[in-house]
């Protein structure tokens, strides 16, 4: 099931106006993105498999941000390409675009995102366009086909809520909350084992669509190693947004049934996960893995406004599966609420712990093991 | 300028319900189609070249005839695939899927086509999809990269108005009428010029993109050889509907300078002209071309119902252009005399021509002229 889409258009609270932090990832990962091109990618090695390089963005959302990673990634490209004829060519190979390979960029998201948007707001470009429907918990992409492959803020959401969670006979039934922070361990580790079942789903088709010697970057939002999701950042932002429901439940405005089989199908990865799904999978080295920190660069900004940003934040992310269960009425009350409450927890948020995660992954000649 | 897109979304109007001759059209075409694939298309040639077999459709609008048309290929393809190793493998190849490649199908249309709803409705299915948004007159894919390409309904389209009949200090001024039909010669050599360099453009794109020995299926309405505009049937459909703008016009209904100024994109070719276009392009063999006669087919459905049919079929695939040039209060009034105007001309409308123009081209492997 797929039911994690961004809002899509342009409206007040759409996704192109409320990227904000994921447009501080893609910034801050420009420069790692061109040391990885720059220091890892041996395009002598992919020279002879290709005439044409492609690159696919998954879980590319409606723009812009996905324009701009491809945009700092084919920028590093061409560097990386004229360099090398510079280089090698002792003044025989012209540095000009002819050594540079056709670009054919293809940017992926769930079926229901909006492509539309997606494909009228495209930038004056010099690559060819595709655009790829469909979970990237499944192959979406032929065998060998992409030479590099980037994704920002997406390996977050899972394939779905974890079935235990929702099902009231279960250990791991849910009931007022949200998601996993403050829960019953049952909880945690039914979100847990969502999370490693669909890392596993996407390393593998990844393994199948990316030819040998090609590249992966991965940037995810995560906590540190051990961090509890009480302390993490994403946990308490999802805590107080399932106590603004449950607020509204005692209200009478929403069904409180309805609120306790409600999830966020959304999971705060750590380090060490990653790095034993990476392993575990075999298809792939980590060539770079790192952590930035987010929520300082945020803070930067102004306290004043931080409670709004985050607000508009969640509610850029979160309203379209929120509506696609609540239907459309409760909106506009929830994310009245949900800055005040944010308001009253600035102190609590500030010290919640959480970081962006990058990944360099190269595949590695291995053969497939589960192919 | 790309401003050919259907109707979309799934109102009354929309593309998807009335395609009907577009669907007769797909439907004629099934058995050429596996005519095609099992006579033309050398697999052991093109074997070496790769494991994944690339199949675009141009101009696919939203849905469903692309689905139709796409499973058609697919069908004749896996009978190809198996039937030839049940013949050379003497029992020590199974016919299984193993012998056949993975399929990848491009949707390939304007880029304001309604490509969520075409994602949203894609079957169950057993090929990689991706949506290509573009004009189909410039280059759309990477270089040898398709192997099977179709086109159904879509070259009719020109890239734009031919500017000539649109200035006013021009002999190809084409004022009160918003076609070539009944216009003076000038007005006529504009859209045939303009037809001319669209078909070059189309042809040089795909030589480009199809490897060689791939294969184009191109059904395209288009009218006999030497048959004059004002006798064919799109000439007579254009008319009438151009009759009714200045009929409005007179009422006060819409500014007849602006009638004066509209004109429709859209050509009907013939078969000696794409014959011309191939040979010039020199990159092609036709393989196969033949006209099958579209209006008989569609008198047969009842001539009680034939005004509305032709009503709703240049509605949906000429509201959108109407709409963007005069907005969207003078539709409703405009196809309400439409029909009308049609009734009182199904005599002239049953002796006009046209027919739909099968073609199928290989792609050779002489050198490219223009490359």
């Amino acid at each position: 099931m797929e039911i994690t889409s961004m809002n899509g258009g342009d409206n007040q609270y759409s996704y192109v106006k409320y990227s904000l932090l994921q447009r501080i990832g893609v910034d801050s990962s420009k420069v790692m993105i061109e040391e990885a091109i720059a220091d890892k990618l041996d395009i002598q090695d992919l020279k002879n498999s290709f005439e044409t390089f492609r690159i696919a963005d998954f879980g590319c959302s409606v723009g812009p941000d996905t324009f701009i990673a491809v945009h700092n990634i084919i920028q590093a490209l061409d560097l990386k390409y004229n360099s090398r004829y510079h280089q090698t060519a002792g003044g025989l190979v012209s540095s000009d675009n002819t050594t540079t390979p056709e670009y054919h960029v293809s940017f992926s998201d769930n079926t229901f995102n909006d492509f539309n948007t997606l494909f009228a707001s495209l930038p004056e470009r010099k690559y060819l366009v595709s655009g790829v429907p469909g979970s990237f918990y499944n192959r979406l992409f032929p065998r060998d086909s992409l030479h590099f492959v980037h994704t920002s803020f997406a390996l977050h959401f899972l394939s779905g809520v974890p079935k235990e969670v929702v099902d009231i006979n279960s250990p791991a039934w849910n009931k007022g909350r949200i998601h996993y922070t403050n829960a019953p361990n049952e909880v945690v580790a039914a979100y847990t084992a969502q999370h490693a079942v669909d890392m596993k789903a996407f390393l593998c088709a990844r393994a199948q669509e990316i030819v040998c010697g090609g590249l992966m970057v991965m940037l995810i939002p995560a906590i540190p190693d051990g961090t509890s999701p009480s302390l993490s950042h994403p946990g308490i932002l999802s805590d107080l947004l399932g106590s603004c429901l449950m607020d509204m439940a005692k209200m009478g405005l929403v069904d409180e049934d309805k609120v306790d089989l409600f999830n966020l199908p959304v999971y705060s990865t750590s380090p060490k996960e990653v790095k034993d799904a990476v392993e575990n999978n075999g298809c792939f080295s980590i060539e770079r893995m790192e952590t930035t920190l987010v929520p300082p660069s945020v803070m930067d900004i102004g306290a004043s406004n931080i409670a709004e940003i985050y607000n508009d934040h969640v509610r850029a992310v979160g309203e379209g599966i929120i509506k696609e269960y609540f239907g459309n009425d409760i909106t506009e009350k929830l994310f009245e609420l949900y800055p005040k409450k944010l308001a009253d927890s600035l102190s609590i948020l500030a010290s919640g712990k959480s970081s962006l995660l990058f990944v360099l992954l190269k595949r590695t000649k291995l053969p497939l093991q589960n192919e």
